[in-house]
C-alpha cells in the first residue's frame, strides 16, 4: 500500500425528498446564487419549479446558466464566469448531470482567477481558490458529484482536459433516486459504464497489499452489474437507481476506494480525444475502448485480471491459467457491455482512421499515459486501431 | 435503502513518516496546544519525540494532559477541560488509541459549554460547538479517529456511555501503521475484533436492498479475517499493520460502509454496561457477548445471517438450510475469535451473576437498545446469562 492522504469535505443527502434541504444547505454561503442546468430536462420535471422554490424561500437572488453541453464547452464556463463576476455571486448550484457539476467547477475556480479558465485544464496554472458550490445530481455516472474533478471540451482547440482540486468538491450533494427517474435508456447505459470504467481505472493497479481496496472496487462492480438488469427494465425501481447512484458516487468520490493505491486514467484520457473531436457520449466511448484496453495490458498483471475474472464475473478457476481467467473476464466485460446496448466499436459512429494519429498524439500531449502499463503514442494508436 | 446524510470531514494522512506532516496540519487552528496521551507508551517508542519537535517547529505553546486510560474517564476529561480553560487551548492534539482520542472528543464538546461535560454522555445537553481537535493513532481499533464518537466511563455512577457530534470529528488523523508496531499482542486481538464488532453492528441490520453496503461490510470483514495471522504472527509486518489500520478506520467513519441502513449497537451498550462495572477492555467484552447476541437474534432474519455465513466465511451453502447456514457462521465467528486469542465467557474474567441485573438495567436506561431486535431488560438479561 502507498501513503495516501484522503479529505472529502463533501456533505451527501441521499434519498427521495431531500430538495427541501436545499434552502438551508445554500444560505451559509450567501444569497446571490448561480443556477446552472442543461438542456431543460429539469423543467420538465419539476426539479426547476422545487429549486427555485427553495431558493426563494431563502430569499435568494438567483442568476441562470442554463445550456450546458452533454461534453460541457469552455465557452460555457467561460459565460458563467462573467455571470459571476457581473451579479458578485456567492454560490454556485448545479442542477444536472456530470457536465452540468464540472462546468459549475471550472466556474467556480474561474472567479477568483485573474487569467482564462482554461489554464487550469492544460495545467498552466494551480488553483488557489474557488467559489462554492453545490450540487443536486440527475444522473448517475460521473462521480463529480463528490470529488473535485472537472472535465471540459474546448471547440475550438479540440481539446478535452480535466482538472482536480480540494478546492472544487462540491460543499453538498443532494442525491434523490427518484431525479434520475427520467434518463434515457442509453444515457442509463451510459453511466453504468461509466461508473464500471471509474473502477477500473483503479481496480487495475500495479500497487500490491491492498485488499480491501480491491474488495471494496469489486463491491461496487458486482453491485452495478447485478443492478443494471433491473434499473433498464424498470427506469422508475427507486431501489435499483438507489443502489446505481450510490455506487456511481462511491465509485469515484475522491479516491476513497482506491486509496493507497496507484491509478491509471489512461482510457479516460484516450477517450477524452475521441470525443474531443467527435463529441460521442463519454461512457460510450469508455464502452469501446476499455476492453480493448483491457487486452492490450493484462499481461502486466495477469493475476489482477483473474481476480476480477474469478470474483466479479463468477467465472470459475479450476482448471484455467491466470492468461485464460483474464481473458475470460475481458470477455466477460465486452458481453456485459453489449447486452446492455453499450457500442462496441469506433465504427459504431462512423469513425475511422482518419484522425487516429492526432487523437494519439493529443493523448501523450504531457507524456506517456497510465501506470498499469505506460503509454506512448504508438501504444495509444493501437489500442485505437483495435476499437476500429 | 433508508435516506441518509453523511458527512465526513476528517483528513486522513497514512503512511510511514506521516507525523512529518503534523505541524503544518497544526498551524492553521492556533499555537497553543494541548497534547493528550495515555500511559507513556509513545514516550518509549520515540513518537512524543517526534511530535514535540514538529509542534516546536511551528513554535506552538505545549501544555500536556498525560494518563488517559484504556477506559477514559469523565475525571480526565474534565482536568482536560480545566486545562484547556486556564490556558486558552486552541487545538486539541490526540496522541494515541481511541481512549486518547475519545477523551480528547469530550475536551473538545467540553470547553465551550458551561454545563458538566458528562451531561453530552447522559443526553442531557447537545453539543453546539467544539474546539478543533486531531489525532495521531497508535491502535488500530476504535475508528475514533475518523468520526465524531466518544465513549467515557465516569467511576462513581458506574456508567459508560458515547456521544457522537459532527462538531467533534478529528479535522485531521496521521495513520502511520508503524506506530502500532509495539502494540502487544492482547491488545492486537482486542482491536480485531472491536473493527469486526463495528461492522457486525452495521451489517446485521433489517433495512433491505443494500447491496453496495452489505458487500462493504463483508469486504472488511474478510480482510481483517485474513491478515490476523499475518499481523499476530509478525506485529512488524508493515503492510499487515497498514491493511488492518485502514480497515478499522473504514468500520466506523461516520457510517459510510452502512449509509441508508438502520444501525444496531446493542451489543456495544450491553458490554459499555460490563466495562463499567467491571473495567475490561472493551474488545474482549465484544468478543465474549458477540456471538451471544448473534444466536440471541438470528432468527430475526436467518437470510442475513446465512449470507453473512456464506460470504465472509466461506461456507458451502449447498444442502444446508439458512437456519444451518446462520448456525455455522456465528460458530465460525467464535471459532475465530478463540483461535486468535480473545476470550469467550464472562467467567474468563471472574464476573458471575452478582450485577447481572444491575448492568441489564443499565443496558436499557433510555428504553430497549438495538433495532436487529430491539432488545428489553430480560432479553440484555438473556443474552448475558448465555456469556457467563
Amino acid at each position: 500500500m502507498n501513503p495516501f492522504t484522503f479529505y472529502n469535505p463533501t456533505k451527501v443527502l441521499f434519498g427521495q425528498g431531500m430538495v427541501d434541504k436545499l434552502g438551508e444547505e445554500v444560505l451559509p454561503y450567501g444569497k446571490k446564487v448561480l443556477l446552472v442546468y442543461g438542456g431543460g430536462s429539469i423543467k420538465r420535471s419539476g426539479l426547476y419549479g422545487q429549486v427555485m422554490e427553495q431558493l426563494s424561500r431563502i430569499g435568494a437572488e438567483v442568476h441562470e446558466l442554463p445550456g450546458i453541453e452533454p461534453n460541457p464547452r469552455v465557452s460555457s464556463v467561460r459565460k458563467g464566469i462573467e455571470l459571476c463576476r457581473a451579479h458578485n455571486i456567492e454560490f454556485i448550484l448545479a442542477v444536472g448531470g456530470g457536465s452540468v457539476v464540472d462546468a459549475s467547477k471550472g466556474i467556480a475556480a474561474g472567479v477568483p482567477y485573474e487569467g482564462d479558465v482554461w489554464d487550469f485544464y492544460m495545467r498552466q496554472a494551480e488553483i488557489k481558490k474557488a467559489l462554492p458550490l453545490g450540487a443536486i445530481l440527475t444522473l448517475a455516472a460521473t462521480g463529480s458529484e463528490m470529488n473535485g474533478n472537472s472535465v471540459v471540451s474546448n471547440w475550438e482547440e479540440k481539446r478535452k482536459r480535466s482538472f482536480g482540486s480540494i478546492h472544487t468538491y462540491p460543499r453538498f450533494s443532494i442525491l434523490d433516486p427518484t431525479n434520475t427517474f427520467t434518463v434515457p435508456r442509453d444515457q442509463t447505459v451510459n453511466g453504468i459504464v461509466d461508473i464500471m470504467s471509474h473502477v477500473f481505472e483503479q481496480y487495475f493497479s500495479r500497487t500490491t497489499d491492498t485488499p480491501l481496496q480491491e474488495r471494496l472496487c469489486e463491491s461496487i462492480l458486482q453491485t452495478v452489474i447485478e443492478t443494471a438488469d433491473a434499473v433498464l427494465e424498470n427506469p422508475k425501481d427507486y431501489n435499483a437507481r438507489a443502489n446505481i447512484m450510490w455506487c456511481g458516487t462511491m465509485a469515484l468520490n475522491g479516491g476513497l476506494i482506491s486509496a493507497g493505491m496507484t491509478n491509471d486514467w489512461a482510457t479516460h484520457m484516450i477517450e477524452h480525444e475521441v470525443s474531443a473531436i467527435y463529441d460521442i457520449p463519454h461512457g460510450a466511448g469508455l464502452s469501446i475502448l476499455f476492453p480493448n484496453w483491457m487486452k492490450y495490458v493484462y499481461k502486466e498483471r495477469p493475476d489482477r485480471f483473474a481476480q476480477y475474472a474469478v470474483r466479479v464475473w463468477n467465472i470459475p478457476a479450476e482448471g484455467k491459467s491466470q492468461e485464460e481467467l483474464a481473458l475470460a473476464g475481458i470477455q466477460a466485460t465486452r458481453d456485459f457491455f453489449t447486452r446492455i446496448g453499450a457500442p462496441s466499436t469506433l465504427g459504431h459512429y462512423g469513425i475511422g482512421q482518419e484522425h487516429l494519429d492526432q487523437m494519439a498524439s493529443e493523448t501523450v500531449l504531457f507524456g506517456p499515459v497510465g501506470s498499469f502499463k505506460p503509454l506512448a503514442k504508438e501504444d495509444v494508436g493501437r489500442i485505437l486501431e483495435m476499437a476500429l
